[in-house]
């Protein structure tokens, strides 16, 4: 398969669709007519570019090529993945799939960004149904896993099934919505929290910001790791889920469920949502709305990488996919770490804070250890190394978004001892700090020092040996 | 006042108060007939022992005594809050509001945990209306910061303003709710979304498990932090909120808002429901998957408190409210730290990662850095000290959950230069690490060395000189 995606479409979520794509190795074709796509698309993608990386402790896949085409024909016609993203009129959808089923190539996915059309209604009179199916995103794109994938009985099941491998190749999450319904599940949820929203506002019981507060303060941060019914299952207690329906369903025969109409937008009420929102955001620019956005994303999602759990799971998942696998050569420095210094790394001097540039060092001693086969399984297995010291020694400051890479040599690999020098470079090659690491190899049952396993062992004195051959890294300027 | 809280009903919710006061250093009495009472509270209070300190990086107060009262007036006598968490039925509601304002003292403020009743309604042939209003909490109590505040006309605004400077001190977030309205704002969201839940579950779209995915993997995410509006205005890009709702209002009409109808809870689907959630969730139990929630949770708002943003932000403040502020003695070691070892601190290995026992000294030196007047106004003012050399020797393992003590002393404070030594202990007076700093004054502006201050720097040597008179710590045994 070519890895070649055409974006059909380039407002902020065609825009987040090719920074995905674009940010995982895959060449990207737009086609826009939009005389301003290429400067929106480019504001996108510098957001994308600051952000995604930041979720991973490895380097994501070099970028592929972007390319801005003149007609949907030359985007698509090399494309193994076609995403749609026009306006939300099925006119304008037809329109733009009759010409997408003339020039893709055989065996692409067609992808509709729709949030309320059923896969079937934008099917009709299309000669290549088998290839459609609503690929539903969520803003921003570039970070959010979610994507609803709804086919019709139309749909072929091998291309859904291509589709999901692909997309879970670019860390999203594919969500097989097996019956197609209008505004698929997720967006549900949205118009019924944003239909109550409208009557609280248009009742004067709250305004926006008081809103925003009770969801983000209370149930939102539930719902960021758990979702709606593991909570309630928790809410529970022992007496299990089915005493909880038991308990609350019939609140929704209470008098609040008297507000299921829809408020009717009326001029006023646009306007008081309006001016409560400039209230409450107004002081900051989009752009800043989004940064803030993306880097409290970034943190939270680190944050539950982590725990291993939720959407970090996700990421773990996904970064050990994109990390390479290549066999170690001792006879040079280790290339123990690349990757890009994240939002949440960095302290109120404004730069990456000291204790940061001891986790790197942490990560980077993690994969010496596994070069020389005491890895994962290896720790599950009940052995480990654990650290005696560690020193850093900074020369210079470092930034979220920075890119850095580490350079470990092994001092001394004897034994149950375990010595490691590290070297983080910045891009242009700026030395930005040295580090220490005095390791000794423990038995995880009993907590106490012993020599490594056979195996290991012969692999880190082989290792260590052909590093002894190496200059004295300490010696090095820079 | 005297810090003496009731608890009248000792559930999930009224347990989750009384650790709220108890870990914030509140007396608590709490009366609850159950004589289960005592082991569920119990349960609830060793969740919130465990997770409420890690959010931040100073010690909670000491905490309350706690008092199980035979009486609901032994309970409430001496009383400065009284939290109704009693079951959601009027009559019960009356009763209990009956006997609290007999026994209560006067100025003591009547909250009640009711999701769904307004507070007219529970006033209702009370003598003592004035004292009541709903403050209703969000599960876990002990970590979610929101309480919805809610008084009637008949509750006094000395008594609101009251509650609302108590529950801030609790680290609590009082949003008042300025017009009582059945199920006030939040839960109105909840039920939305549950009833939402409901009809897709029931029509076969998705399980409770597919449902939680697109919660959690989606909008969950982006509410955790901004909640829907602020989310909504980002959606509505440079055109502003305005052009936003004009865009999407109209989809209110759509077809899919046609299942706002309830859905009736017959027992099939009840079953239905009990079973996918069996399935998803039914590996792990109860107290397992409240405490996969807790440590979530804590990670993700320790994230949020990273970047001083939505939750994170509230907590800062907290800390600060919470910090003791006393004269530095520098006739012995500083005590530099008094905290917690967080979730999000510990690694594979199952202990606090090395990285951590660094972060922990970075901020004692901070302690140390504040002590002598180079605290955040002093950064501000555009000056700081850096890093040069930072060294942990490791002597013990640490643990989540595990209180830490560290002390530092000033080994050379001259001119632009600080060097500290830090010595970490456990509970216990375990020896856990040590370590040194070698820092350099700068200015923020030029990011070049220069000296201190002047009264920073005269600060500085004045410690310097008496520290100098301590034993070497270097040569301390544990």
């Amino acid at each position: 398969m070519t890895k070649t995606a055409a974006i059909i479409g380039g407002g902020v979520i065609g825009g987040g669709w090719l920074a995905r794509f674009l940010l995982n190795g895959w060449d990207v074709n737009v086609f826009d007519p939009d005389p301003q796509a290429e400067r929106k698309i480019g504001e996108v993608l510098a957001n994308a570019r600051r952000s995604l990386p930041m979720l991973y402790d490895v380097a994501l896949p070099d970028e592929g090529t972007l390319t801005f085409c003149d007609t949907l024909e030359e985007a698509v016609k090399n494309a193994a993945w076609i995403q749609e993203s026009v306006p939300e009129r099925l006119d304008i959808k037809h329109k733009v799939f009759a010409q997408i089923e003339t020039f893709a190539p055989q065996g692409a996915v067609f992808g509709s960004s729709t949030s309320g059309f059923k896969p079937s209604e934008l099917q009709q009179g299309m000669k290549r149904p088998e290839a459609l199916m609503v690929t539903h995103p969520f803003n921003p794109v570039y970070l959010l896993p979610l994507i609803e994938v709804v086919p019709s009985p139309k749909t072929g099941t091998d291309t859904v099934a291509k589709a999901k491998e692909i997309l879970t190749s670019l860390g999203m999450y594919p969500l097989h919505v097996r019956k197609e319904i209008d505004a698929h599940i997720a967006d549900r949820f949205l118009e019924a929290v944003w239909r109550e929203g409208l009557w609280l506002i248009k009742d004067g019981i709250a305004t926006t910001q008081e809103i925003d507060d009770a969801i983000r303060y209370g149930f939102g941060l539930r719902w960021a790791q758990m979702g709606l019914f593991e909570t309630f299952r928790i809410a529970g207690g022992e007496a299990g889920m089915k005493h909880f329906i038991e308990q609350f369903g019939p609140c929704l025969k209470w008098p609040w469920t008297k507000l299921m109409d829809v408020p009717e937008l009326t001029p006023e009420l646009t306007d008081m949502i309006a001016d409560q929102s400039d209230a409450q955001s107004g002081a900051l620019s989009i752009r800043e709305l989004e940064r803030l956005r993306d880097d409290n994303l970034v943190a939270m999602m680190r944050a539950l990488k982590g725990q291993d759990s939720a959407a970090g799971a996700l990421i773990n998942t996904h970064q050990m996919q994109i990390t390479p696998k290549k066999a170690p050569d001792f006879s040079k420095p280790i290339q123990s770490a690349d990757r890009i210094i994240p939002v949440d790394w960095t302290d109120y001097n404004g730069h990456m804070n000291e204790s940061r540039y001891a986790e790197a060092f942490s990560e980077a001693v993690d994969f010496v250890m596994g070069s020389v086969g005491a890895d994962a399984a290896y720790i599950a297995s009940g052995f480990s190394y654990f650290t005696v010291e560690l020193s850093c020694q900074y020369q210079a400051e470092a930034h979220a978004g920075q890119k850095i890479t580490i350079e470990s040599q092994i001092m001394l690999g004897e034994g149950k001892k375990l010595k490691v020098h590290h070297r983080m470079y910045a891009k242009d090659g700026t030395l930005l700090a040295t580090g220490d690491h005095f390791m000794l190899h423990v038995s995880l049952k009993t907590r106490r020092t012993c020599n490594p396993e056979p195996d290991v062992l012969k692999q880190l004195e082989a290792a260590a040996k052909a590093q002894a051959n190496l200059p004295d890294p300490r010696e090095k300027r820079g």
